[in-house]
């Protein structure tokens, strides 16, 4: 069982977790979690989590730039926290059309979105509306990701945790819809971590703007 | 031939020569270029090069704490630099035993240990001594390295830029002796690079301290 974790607003996540999607015919199994990039990136978080997201409102509107992802992200994390109430394929299912409905879509993190992608997978949408309700069990269960997620050190999403614990976030820029071709970066990103060498990072260097002479 | 950009002063760097090295008589081909460290993270150089390394004098005290590797790194680059006109095999030669000196027997980058270096690897100590004396050529030579890595992205050691332009930071934690596990971390290395997927980073998260309740 491998962990994945990821935030709604980050497309690396996406590809990530359409990666994962693919492999869970071919006999992989994944855990969805949910990790917070921006209590992950806050600047009262350097020395321990003191901001959680889970404290905060869920209309509170984020000051600083970075912020901008706070209401979208903790409001997707609890309409996925209810949906998740209903089993694993609705799970998988309302991740990858949330997911999908934002990043593919160009759809905003919000109610109508949540809404219909709680439609599109045939949720049980009585129950969900009834689960939503429950704000402070889902941001209960929020937070017991969000708490793993900083034991472990995850700092950036899709982060995929193996069995044996090694974990490491793994970035590519193009989504993956052949099996076949998921199969080989899974494969890729597992040779990396089991390597023997202790592969740290593989980091792609980017041209920058000509310096100055 | 594949570029390899190093700093002296990294340990990362020298096992990436040290799988470069082992690659070497199985047909891969490197050449050897500098980066430095200090100039790449200086806080004078975030909107492009301001700060050169090779503008400062070979005696200099960087004051922050991170500066402290200024005077080593430059005057293992300029030392390499000279061995670096007594040809290729001589280059790797110098550069490998100026590595080990450091990073295995803990000599500091200094004169004594450049000299045993040279020595050790048979270079003609007298030309090596003669190329020294021509200080603004040395310092070209390093300069075009450092601005050929600017323009690449390098941001750290040891970054591999392959024929095809693709280059990336390569870190790993054990020295690898055995040139088949070499080339099992290169061909690893290179088939991430060229996976179709993008794949732009692949890093390990690290556990951190417990979180503040």
């Amino acid at each position: 069982m491998t962990d994945i974790f990821f935030d709604f607003v980050c497309p690396y996540a996406w590809r990530g977790l359409e990666m994962a999607a693919l492999l869970r015919p071919q006999g992989e199994s994944f855990r969805l979690r949910h990790f917070s990039l921006v209590e992950g990136n806050h600047p009262d978080n350097k020395d321990g989590l003191n901001w959680r997201i889970t404290d905060q409102p869920a209309d509170a509107d984020g000051g600083e730039e970075y912020m901008q992802y706070q209401r979208p992200s903790l409001n997707a994390f609890l309409a996925a926290q209810a949906a998740y109430r209903q089993g694993e394929e609705a799970a998988w299912n309302f991740t990858l059309a949330l997911y999908r409905a934002h990043h593919e879509q160009k759809r905003e993190l919000e109610e109508a979105t949540f809404t219909q992608a709680a439609q599109e997978v045939r949720l049980n949408l009585e129950q969900w509306q009834r689960d939503r309700q429950d704000a402070a069990g889902l941001r209960r269960s929020l937070r017991a990701d969000l708490d793993a997620a900083a034991e472990i050190g995850v700092f950036g999403t899709p982060t995929f945790v193996l069995d044996d614990g090694s974990a490491a976030y793994y970035r590519f820029e193009n989504l993956v819809r052949d099996p076949d071709r998921a199969r080989q970066l899974w494969t890729l990103y597992t040779n990396v971590l089991h390597s023997g060498a202790g592969i740290a990072t593989i980091k792609r260097a980017k041209h920058r703007p000509a310096h100055r002479q």
